[in-house]
């Protein structure tokens, strides 16, 4: 695998290779690169989470983390994501997390030796978030065939969503959309089935719910917080009615008492936190799976 | 100690063990944890010495250090405090320098299992600032009982005086405070003597002088900088009285001919680089007992 | 060497040993510093390959390098560059590499025990750049002696023009200049000879093309781009006349189409990627040359 860019890039075959990488990795296996390589995370949305998880998984792979900062980089001066990524190549940078909000910023650059990692395309992708979702679903369930599974909220805006809904549904699984239908993509009614909140509760066997991304609303919400809470929220009333073995997740940041009762976010049956740490394992995962590319290619900046 | 969030919550014993230690460190010890740790640092507010200090010492540990750049970070998307620490505690960081304008930040993290250290909190604690403080005076004077200490200037926005001259009080040094009378707090008449500068610069041994923090201040100070350098501040003419043995300290940054002379800056009497130097060792220290408390805890985010 | 400010300050032997150096690093030499040292790099403007050039570089050496963020760090209330540095040096910091607006900002700080590499400042001097752009040179052709080497466009506002062209003389090449007149330096008729860009592009060697820093010009340019380009850029017509051997270098980051056509930043003739990856080597020679240095010398902040 040379880059990871989009989920529709991977085979079944090879999401179920990066899975079990990622449980061995969770039960202590340790890899390491032959030579040591290097990592540049170049974030130009705000990120936590992934962001964060992707520097501990390059740390505990032993891979070296250069230091970037947008908004102090010659980006600032006019220049161009192509070229940026280029001189990280040239400086002998050989795996490049990018994050960026122009949806396919990453054509022009797999061109290049460097590996691209996609940390999020503004709505477009998000393959590293999408497999520490299917992680967690496989090491709750098993696997995914037969498995219900709802995506709740705006689906229009959620790269996350993009990338899960068609993973879930070539896996085998049932999958199922709830929130306001302005919200909906075009391709939900393709790949899945709308459901009222109050009837999906009681059937899932997963429930992701996602982020209320105000930022990509430009503060026109036609409603308000609490409204969407009472028709679209989890609430602890709609929790109660969930299956017994079903479980709640949601790729955070949480908006608490909007998507999720506040009271809801670290229950037994929420795997809110227990995603976040799963996100480590696949992303140490995924960079072995570049790193191991790499190191079979002849580079041109070999150090 | 699982957490260090203030001065009040250390016994005197465990200062002292703290000061032995950073001693130790001073004087070459080398001591790194049994498994890798990871700590952060999330500094809220602007820091150059603490944060830079406590990245050095974490260094010197052998911790691995995370990034983490707040205007970068889900804070931006309206985050809490204690959901950011929640993730970094599930993507396995064992420990969290923070430092936040608001007062007492750290109580909802508390119940988190990682290590939070306080690099200070608003008007409240500074306790790392605080224990190397007490570690230059130590250093000099060997103990604390009957040593006449003053502090001078800003007390009612100083959180390194607030953790100051509560600890100096425990320990048996004698307190005394100089400064615009509304600067003061309503502590100080509780725990030491107010005095003129003029009067107070005779007599004691050790002089500490706050920075004035115009950004606390909203650009409304009642008097421009040489009025304050004439009134509080440490001039030459008031350091040439001073008693033979006396030390000057001050946190940092200066504002040089302000709080102090431009030329008292780097005197010999002056132990303000001194005070960055034992910056590093206090910090070791701490990160040593928050690391090996957090090594005797099962943890739940093993890797 | 104990800091590294300017090309003036470095002798011709001195240049030679660095570019000796940084070939022996390329061709695989390990050197790493006989105990721990650190680095800092305090970047003041903006940059992707100078800033991240040097943190690869401190990498390869073992050198540890703390973060520093100017708008995060106490400069914002107000703090010196010169209590900055020594700040550094107190927490222990070896070397500080530094860009900075102000010209001969170094000045000040010659006197502290660390030492000083000059990452930029303001228009003054770039010695990493000019280094790196003679080993290019050096690589391609051997040596100086009787080149043609041209320096192109925006003279007055770049410091790599002001390093470059006075080492270049001094190694022995023929120094040429075109662009706009009112962009040249009064240096410039001492050092070489201003030619029409058509005559010029026949008869050099070496064509080393300047950005045009709009970011420095406060937005007053007195030609549109392509009028640029058609003046003064290299476009694939004068390309197309260049000499077989001659090569094309760049600083970076490139105006595409405005100093240089497109197609031709990766072309044949170019070095612009090979500049950036060199940009690696030469400063690791730097970093060795001032780490050996500081190791002779007696530190008063040892750990």
């Amino acid at each position: 695998m040379k880059d990871l860019v989009s989920m529709e890039e991977l085979s079944v075959a090879e999401i179920g290779e990066l899975l079990d990488q990622a449980g061995r990795f969770k039960q202590g296996e340790i890899w390491t690169p032959k030579k040591q390589m290097y990592a540049v995370n170049m974030f130009f949305e705000a990120s936590t989470r992934t962001h964060n998880s992707f520097e501990m998984a390059e740390k505990k792979l032993g891979i070296d983390v250069l230091s970037f900062d947008p908004s102090k980089s010659s980006v600032t001066k006019g220049e161009t994501l192509y070229d940026t990524a280029l001189t990280m190549q040239a400086i002998g940078v050989d795996v490049a997390v990018i994050r960026h909000s122009d949806e396919e910023y990453y054509e022009p650059l797999r061109k290049l030796g460097i590996a691209v990692v996609n940390g999020g395309d503004g709505c477009g992708q998000h393959p590293s978030q999408s497999l520490l979702d299917l992680f967690t679903i496989k090491e709750e369930f098993g696997g995914f065939k037969g498995l219900k599974v709802a995506i709740v909220g705006d689906i229009v805006h959620s790269r996350v969503a993009n990338s899960n809904m068609q993973a879930l549904k070539r896996l085998g699984a049932e999958v199922f959309f709830a929130g306001p239908p302005e919200w909906m993509r075009e391709s939900c009614s393709e790949l899945g089935t709308y459901m009222p909140m109050d009837d999906l509760v009681e059937q899932m066997d997963v429930i992701m719910l996602l982020r209320v991304q105000e930022e990509r609303h430009d503060g026109l919400l036609s409603f308000t917080k609490s409204d969407y809470h009472e028709k679209y929220g989890l609430t602890e009333e709609r929790a109660a009615l969930m299956k017994e073995r079903a479980i709640i997740m949601h790729p955070s940041p949480v908006n608490r008492d909007v998507e999720i009762a506040d009271s809801l976010v670290e229950c037994e049956k929420s795997r809110i936190v227990e995603q976040m740490t799963n996100g480590v394992y696949i992303r140490m995962a995924i960079l072995e799976a570049v790193c191991q590319d790499k190191e079979t290619r002849v580079t041109t900046c070999t150090y």
